[in-house]
């Protein structure tokens, strides 16, 4: 049966769409009131890891919010979970991994095979929501990206400069890449396996990649994206996310990857100028733009989308939305690229 | 009397030098165990408030790191105290301010007159400090950028996104710009200060400008950066430091600024591009880079150089130094910039 939204693979596949879906990062979750009441039943990894509970929490934003996709609910440290570390969520204070990887032995001790098996539960949330959706709008499968889950193994938590990271990096770079090469192995079964369960597309987040160099990301980042995007693009349309390294989007617009997400350190203008306008993008919202009063989001949203053409273009935020956000200013969100009527103005023809 | 080291006036000036000054930002304070020995016995503020230990602290990495400047210890958060806000620093925990500012009549209760008075513990750290330099290298003054202090006096702490700071400035415009006019009205006035007292150059740190889009920067950033870059000039060089706001580099390059700082988010070679060659450019080096081994380090500074020619050049960190960079490393950082030999490779002629 096919969907009855399918503007946001409309778009991917760089087809003539009626005007640009939307959706927003981090829908699923924590602005939501009634996500706020499951979390106050439900602690993270429970929420994460019940099918039924992930299938309701990935539901709401569509239901209440009237998002053009759904993205699962779970998070980028399943993975590092599924290749045997501990990680701990403490509500509001962010992740914590109490053993983190320092040498060679912990990189040799690190699961890499059945990812699918290992993070089965994910594959039954997808299939539940996929289920439940009943082909109202796709559904977004994601990863964290390699150097990002990087991040999180070395330094072992949020930072403000993951040096710890870096420094493992710098100073010990042949095992910086077979512990990023092994990331990447499991990422593409995971991936793949998530499309096998049903979802129509995947975003792989590189939320830590502008911390890096131009040089650096070239260094420990890229290849692994773009492993990633090749590997899995046979299969179902790959959006990277590289937030912050806007200096990669001309090389990263030659890659096999269907779309680019987009933070706000650059104008729409920008972005299509150093994609050659030839690929899609995503974004460019300010989260906390969506504290200012509605007037002022509708008129920003209409400027961002006189920016990027209403063609090879997903609405969406710069980042994750922010937890603090009236849900009616959300809406407006999304309301306002439903509404825009483009006066032939798309940038890519 | 005149200085036995101006390189670092030289380059400012955009006159010949046979090789590019060299200093690092931070460089007074967390890495140095003599530092950390005051730190053990003085209070944040003791410290800064006291001319004899500001004087001790800056002379620090000059006599120990062999730096090519000194820059005043100090905090850009003593221009809030200054217009009667109060900042508490817990060790290790960064800046509180309690009391926030929210609406009109904090504002209006804010001090805009007699900083020189209010500050008068910096002049006689930087008259003392002069002294003690004996002629040996310039001395550095600097203040926090408007934007950057409105950030701190909003939200009250440090942030990832300081989303209360942009809710203030998107709610209420006016307002905010009441209070960045005020800001820039006293760092104004405590530039000029300080060049009265002594210092040779002064910087000003826009720490937080990379979370704003290329429009808000235009909106509640710039304008206030060139006001100031205009109203000091006359008196001494002014370099801006707009961290992660790369897309302001090319207006910035010609505004009345004698030099920009450069954060490793882009390369040399992008940073000379979007300056039209026309502005001495300082930085990029990432500061946990600094935590490579020490051939490394030496490899990636000839590099940087390389990419910024030996002239227009002051080579520096695109950030601060991190407290866990070891003492050895810093040298090596300093002593491969003085021993670089150019082959000729200056970009601007």
């Amino acid at each position: 049966m096919s969907l009855k939204n399918d503007l946001l693979l409309k778009a991917l596949r760089g087809e003539h769409v009626e005007r640009p879906p939307v959706w927003m990062m981090r829908q699923a979750g924590r602005y939501l009131p009634d996500y706020i009441k499951l979390r106050k039943k439900y602690d993270f990894f429970t929420r994460v890891q019940t099918p039924e509970l992930a299938c309701e929490i990935t539901l709401q934003p569509v239901d209440q919010v009237g998002v053009d996709a759904a993205i699962i609910f779970s998070d980028i440290l399943v993975i590092p979970q599924a290749m045997g570390m501990t990680v701990l969520m403490e509500e509001g204070k962010g992740p914590l991994l109490p053993e983190t990887v320092k040498n060679k032995e912990d990189i040799e001790k690190l699961h890499t095979k059945d990812a699918e098996e290992r993070l089965s539960y994910v594959m039954q949330a997808l299939t539940l929501t996929k289920k439940e959706l009943n082909n109202r709008v796709p559904l977004i499968g994601f990863a964290g990206a390699p150097w990002t889950l990087l991040c999180y193994m070395v330094e072992g938590k949020g930072s403000k400069s993951f040096d710890k990271a870096k420094q493992f990096c710098f100073t010990q770079p042949e095992l910086a890449h077979q512990l990023l090469q092994k990331i990447t192995d499991v990422t593409i079964q995971y991936l793949k396996a998530q499309v096998k369960a049903g979802v129509d597309t995947v975003q792989v987040f590189d939320s830590w990649s502008g911390m890096l160099s131009p040089e650096d990301f070239k260094t420990f980042a890229q290849p692994y994206l773009i492993q990633i995007a090749d590997a899995v693009s046979a299969d179902a349309p790959v959006i990277l996310f590289p937030k912050g390294s806007w200096y990669a989007l001309p090389e990263l617009s030659n890659s096999s990857a269907a779309g680019l997400g987009i933070d706000w350190s650059l104008t729409p203008q920008m972005a299509r100028e150093m994609t050659h306008n030839n690929i899609t993008l995503q974004g460019n919202f300010d989260p906390s733009k969506l504290l200012a009063p509605i007037p002022e989001i509708k008129k920003a949203v209409r400027k961002m989308i006189d920016g990027f053409g209403t063609q090879r273009y997903i609405a969406n935020l710069g980042h994750g939305i922010l937890p603090n956000v009236p849900v009616d200013h959300a809406k407006a969100f999304v309301e306002t690229v439903k509404e825009y009527s483009a006066v032939s103005n798309s940038v890519v023809s």
